[in-house]
């Protein structure tokens, strides 16, 4: 499959429950960033080894979340006509710049503390 | 270009940095959420009409912001070795038990309340 | 009741089950950020007047929701020894700096648009 | 102070810029969840004794995350007219059910796994 036949099903499974409707720009991101959270809550107090642990022992409800944030960047990039590719390839140049590699090497700082 | 191509750069700019280190599933997974909620601060108050002039006021933020998370989705999924594409077509068939057409149609109610 | 009687109960709770190993400020960051998330969750899909509807309807769950959010702020700033009060007091002086009067009336900017 | 003090306050900046109309309980909840999320990203990417570290070098911001937090719970609160001490108290009450000394002592798992 490629990113046209997703999107295709993904318009489908909306457009089937007439749900166009909801899916503006704010709710969209808001649901991203509500699955976005759901996903990090399976890791919640986890560290060291267990968060790997977490990852194997939770892998189906990982993928489901994934999943779920995946559909919504995917249908929301389509419904704003963003091409998402040529917008992470841009982003990344982005960032290359903002974390120089001789700077940023090894380091977890932010830019601004670069 | 394509996925493979896109993984490619993804992995160049952090190994480059020695970020694999920091990029446990814990981490990416609030990396996600951080960056959603970055999207989503951008509709923070706007109502109605507002929502969509913000998404084209605002759209090489929103740009930026997608791809953010987008990097963080396809390297999390890369790195567990998770199969994004087969994920999202489980996901929307399991959503699609979830939310029946027949009851689910025009209503933005949860699944809870079906 | 006051505040000292509610963090006393709040770390009796926490400490009668041994939690406070995982309770550092990272770990608790993020259960605030989950616990925000589901409150915004209950809203999802709601615009208009459905929004007072549904904080009427989902009352009970709200209540749950912004307790949970109070009990990790309250606890991250005990934890912290962070006097909440000083910074709210100093945050909403900082504030009312960023966004004057005179500026800010009526308007839904941020103040970087002001 | 007292919390009717912080209120009068809360409400006073929020009245004088007639921000009112703008904090319904979707974007107050909203609001809640980004300032958490910003929160949390100081923390991002720290493990192990860093994070006690960044707590102590990012005290002033840490300080100004929690305000705002604090500010949007208790504003949030108020006009859904919830008496956060009494709900907090119910909570309380709810999650020792939930999570039983005996079960969930020294454990990080959430109660679906205990």
């Amino acid at each position: 499959m490629n990113l046209p036949e997703l999107l295709k099903r993904i318009r489908s499974f909306r457009d089937e429950r007439d749900w166009a409707q909801f899916h503006n720009a704010k709710d969209m991101a808001a649901a991203l960033a509500i699955e976005a959270s759901e996903l990090q809550e399976i890791f919640l107090w986890k560290a060291g080894s267990e968060i790997e642990e977490t990852a194997t022992k939770k892998r189906s409800e990982i993928e489901d979340e994934l999943a779920d944030i995946a559909v919504y960047l995917l249908e929301l990039a389509d419904n704003l006509e963003i091409d998402l590719e040529a917008a992470i390839v841009a982003k990344l140049a982005k960032n290359a710049e903002k974390y120089p590699v001789e700077k940023a090497r090894g380091s977890s700082a932010k830019y601004t503390e670069l």
